[in-house]
């Protein structure tokens, strides 16, 4: 049994926080709704929790009622940083899910093979990420708009989500994060903690996220191709 | 006096060969119609070098009768490797020339306005790039399809083209990328040989390098904005 765990929690902070980028439409949905309904349909996926901030619940209860969803779901609390809203959804797996697949809410274009690819990688090797080769020259700037040193992107990957677990090793993932007290960016930093290699899964499309409206008529274009 | 020395002389391996890339349809003009018309609307450009393929040439003679030119350009023949060509370009620009923006014909989204931030900038400093943020986070793989650690994206930037040089600069970098016998990926990466430092100019837009067919999609999306 595989979970899916949508993170819905942010807050927009970069968007002003007027208007919560996951419900901006495009082709005629909101942006999460997209998301949702994309893991709902995938024939590996059982269940799925929703994080979401508690004042913004209501909001995605009445998206539920107007997306044609088949698979149980429930909503739960995000936190403060992205790791808390991580754990809190892995936290309401169900028992029997052996498989947490955690995704970005705000990454809607995310198709059905690069899900069922990064689902069967964690299954054979425990943990795997969506992700693509980067293809353009890599600077490091001295943070001030300057180049310092080039750097060698021969084995540089980009990675997004799907990010998929063994439910076992993201829940030993998390608590090392959590006893160590550290800070982590995305889900396979936290399985570096304890030794646990991660798969690279090749995206198959072009998987962003939808961090501010000016996003929106890429994503629009893709969920068309 | 500006001189954009466009560089298409690709071999176009990952295409198959059978149709140069430069030479797609997209928006009703071939890919590189695009750039060179780009470049020869701007009003900071003076003059344009195209590096072509030399069995390749024909076809751009024929391409610049069918585009609506305005300033004057020659042809010159590109060498085994991308920085050969570069070379070759550079110094087929006009002797009062004093910036020289190098680009990539597979580049035919760039715009108006990061054209002029990248010229100004190499103007007042030595040298720029157009670039972007790395937005997602980044991983060093094992060159196996895992990942072996995490990379600190924080001042990480990807670089395209244009990128810009005081005449002087790029001829004293590019002969000691030739005395020293070296390789590089982009032209910024010959500054470094030689101490010139390089200034990051954040793209307008989306400026990708046509690679494959299937990136022609995407590309007409962008020229449409």
């Amino acid at each position: 049994m595989v979970t899916a765990v949508i993170v819905a929690a942010g807050s927009s902070k970069r968007m002003g926080g007027e208007v919560d980028k996951l419900f901006l439409e495009v082709q005629g949905m909101p942006v999460i709704g997209h998301t949702w309904k994309t893991f709902d349909e995938h024939q590996l996926v059982g269940e799925i929790v929703v994080v979401v901030r508690e004042d913004a619940q209501a909001a995605f209860e009445q998206l539920a009622l107007n997306l044609p969803l088949h698979k149980p779901y429930r909503f739960i609390h995000g936190g403060d940083e992205r790791q808390d809203s991580v754990r809190n959804g892995i936290r309401a797996a169900c028992e029997e899910s052996q498989i947490i697949a955690i995704h970005d809410g705000a990454r809607p274009c995310v198709d059905q093979e690069t899900i069922t690819n990064t689902i069967r990688a964690a299954e054979e090797e425990g943990a795997s990420v969506a992700a693509s080769k980067i293809v353009d020259s890599v600077k490091l700037s001295d943070g001030h708009g300057r180049i310092i040193q080039n750097i060698d992107r021969t084995h540089l990957w980009s990675v997004q989500t799907p990010q998929v677990f063994k439910a076992d090793v993201i829940g030993e993932a998390m608590k090392a994060v959590a006893d160590e007290g550290i800070f982590v960016t995305d889900d396979t930093s936290a399985c570096e903690l304890i030794g646990q290699s991660v798969v690279l899964i090749e995206s198959k499309n072009s998987n962003p996220k939808v961090t501010t409206e000016s996003d929106l008529a890429f994503v629009s274009f893709l969920l068309q191709q």
